[in-house]
């Protein structure tokens, strides 16, 4: 019920401190962190370099952090380091790999901090770690948004048998300023900024697939992590900007097969960098022809019963996009082998501990 | 594309003065219309009067109406007089029927004029307006809500085919002040106030039931009409206060099934009046059981692909209902038969005139 597994929200949540890193894809020095401090500074930070190795990233003084760079990424993953991303942020992913941590946050080096209505500033790391404290309720819809928000609950018609909710397995933000578009839609509106503050935290109903965005993004590592794979984007292939996009499909479907939740709405962060719509609209090209078929593809996928892991569900998923999508593209075929590398990278940093997060049975790999 | 659907919310929407009729189901004069004059006055206003029909409705000066009370209700329908409820607010479902407009606004008599977060007046009626002239959006999940409000979009990801959306068949909006809660959480929470003003509107997406209230609901009648019944309650029936929870359930599966929208968030009224908690225990007591039966019952309804009309549908969902729900309680088999008086109502009411609101091939009644 409501009143037993409602969060006091006007105490500080419970800060997670030694649970929680925050990954930060990155080409360039991390000047942004500064504005960020008073709210990032207790926690582990994981940098991805993106690029060039030999490039040196500042990373402001004062924070506690781990760098990997495209050698470290080799040296740790040997051949199964072509998973990884490279020239592209969706090699953020290799820093959910090897954390240790219960839970991530991740954010872009643009995302600056934003201000509520009243000119607060805010502090959307801990408001992810509400979300993902709370239960998520995807069965029904509760029209007064989330239920364990303060001052709110589920309203008159709310079966009480759904009122306990299910497990949150991903947070999902939101940006004020630049809004994230495609690059049609930044090339036609190129003045647009996203000035609506819309005060709401909801869970997205079973069933329904959502544009995941990585730039303000947190998730609960050990429900859902091996799904965060963000793909084969940027340098060599044949598409970018799908990274999140690519793992928003994925986690969904596997949360609604595995009776998680997945949130969207609060918190906000300030976007201040509208990346160049030209560049944008090369690397999204083909997506937005292979989006159309794609997406029926995940909305009708089916996981047997028997996919009781996120690993074992990810691996069924990797055979079906093979079987289902390698005629939309070739493409989708090496995508498909490196859903299994990844899987199988994350196998071996992660070593299985428990029966439920094994491959199968124990004699997987 | 939203660049070529979307309306310029700068400029008043076009008011459908001729086209909507505002229904109020009352037992009480009706002075609340008088804070409400600058938004309805231009409008035609059905009223419903709920109980003794010897006593008189009074209504303020300078407002166009007509008034049915329960003798006009039996002189109108007959024996079909049955299936409207009588004392009960559900017999607003009366006025929906014997409406000649496109389009119904139905508000409660405790509703007043909300004021959004800058102090300004809401008026309803005209946001009820733009939800239900904009297209809705029940495929996928756009994450900056309505892509057709002002300053919004669809965002990266989302599909290009799906950016023309479906037509819009229902805008439910919400409750600032007293929250619509079941007697249960009114219990609990006597002096819990909704304050959180919500700037969003949003698709409730295909496949996902919620509960729906009838105190702020715009409809679009030939869309929809013929399914919003609002049920057997009040006097006679074991239950009560779940009219719009029926009506909301049969929507639904109906609009999934037709490819139509509904919507829920904007606008906001003010909730005056907290109904008494025992009372309403007494009334939603079966109901807090039944709900739990009869939501899995809606989730898992399938119509087959001839139910081309509302009025089709309605009739093979009372037949469902009949087949399904009667083991529940002897009630639900009188509520099927009722639903398909009521349709028969409908259709004597308002004669079909094209073969799309039929019920069956131009034979039927």
């Amino acid at each position: 019920m409501a009143a037993t597994t409602k969060l006091d929200y006007a105490k500080p949540p419970p800060p997670l401190k030694d649970e929680l890193d925050i990954v930060i894809p990155t080409i360039r020095n991390l000047e942004f962190l500064e504005m960020w401090r008073p709210f990032f500074e207790p926690y582990h930070l994981i940098i991805v370099q993106d690029g060039d190795p030999t490039k040196t990233i500042k990373v402001p003084d004062g924070f506690d952090y781990d760098l990997y760079n495209r050698n470290d990424i080799k040296k740790l993953l040997g051949p199964r380091a072509s998973c990884i991303s490279f020239k592209d942020s969706a090699c953020r992913c290799f820093g959910y790999m090897v954390s240790k941590k219960k839970y991530i946050f991740t954010i872009d080096d643009d995302c600056l901090v934003a201000k509520d209505p009243s000119g607060k500033a805010i502090n959307a790391l801990e408001q992810h770690i509400k979300n993902l404290l709370c239960p998520s309720t995807p069965f029904f819809f509760n029209t007064l948004y989330d239920p364990f928000a303060d001052g709110a609950d589920f309203v008159r018609g709310y079966p009480f048998s759904l009122r306990d909710g299910v497990p949150t397995a991903v947070s999902h933000g939101l940006w004020l300023n630049i809004p994230d578009y495609d690059a049609p839609t930044q090339l036609v509106k190129p003045l647009e900024r996203n000035q609506r503050y819309v005060d709401a935290v909801l869970t997205i109903p079973k069933g329904t697939l959502f544009p995941m965005c990585g730039m303000n993004l947190a998730f609960d590592r050990e429900l859902i992590g091996p799904a965060m794979y963000f793909g084969l984007m940027g340098d060599g292939q044949p598409i970018g900007r799908y990274d999140d996009m690519w793992a928003g499909w994925c986690i969904k479907v596997i949360c609604d097969h595995l009776g998680l939740g997945v949130k969207t709405g609060l918190p906000y962060i300030w976007h201040s960098k509208a990346s160049n719509p030209f560049v944008n609209l090369r690397k999204e090209y083909k997506g937005i022809f292979w989006q159309e078929e794609i997406i029926p593809f995940f909305q009708s996928v089916s996981l047997p019963k028997d996919c009781t892991s996120v690993q074992k569900c990810y691996i069924e998923l990797s055979k079906q996009v093979k079987e289902k999508l390698s005629k939309v593209d070739p493409y989708f075929d090496k995508l498909a082998s490196a859903m299994v590398t990844w899987i199988e990278a994350w196998e071996e940093i992660n070593p299985p501990t428990s029966a439920s997060s094994k491959l199968s049975n124990g004699t997987a790999k």
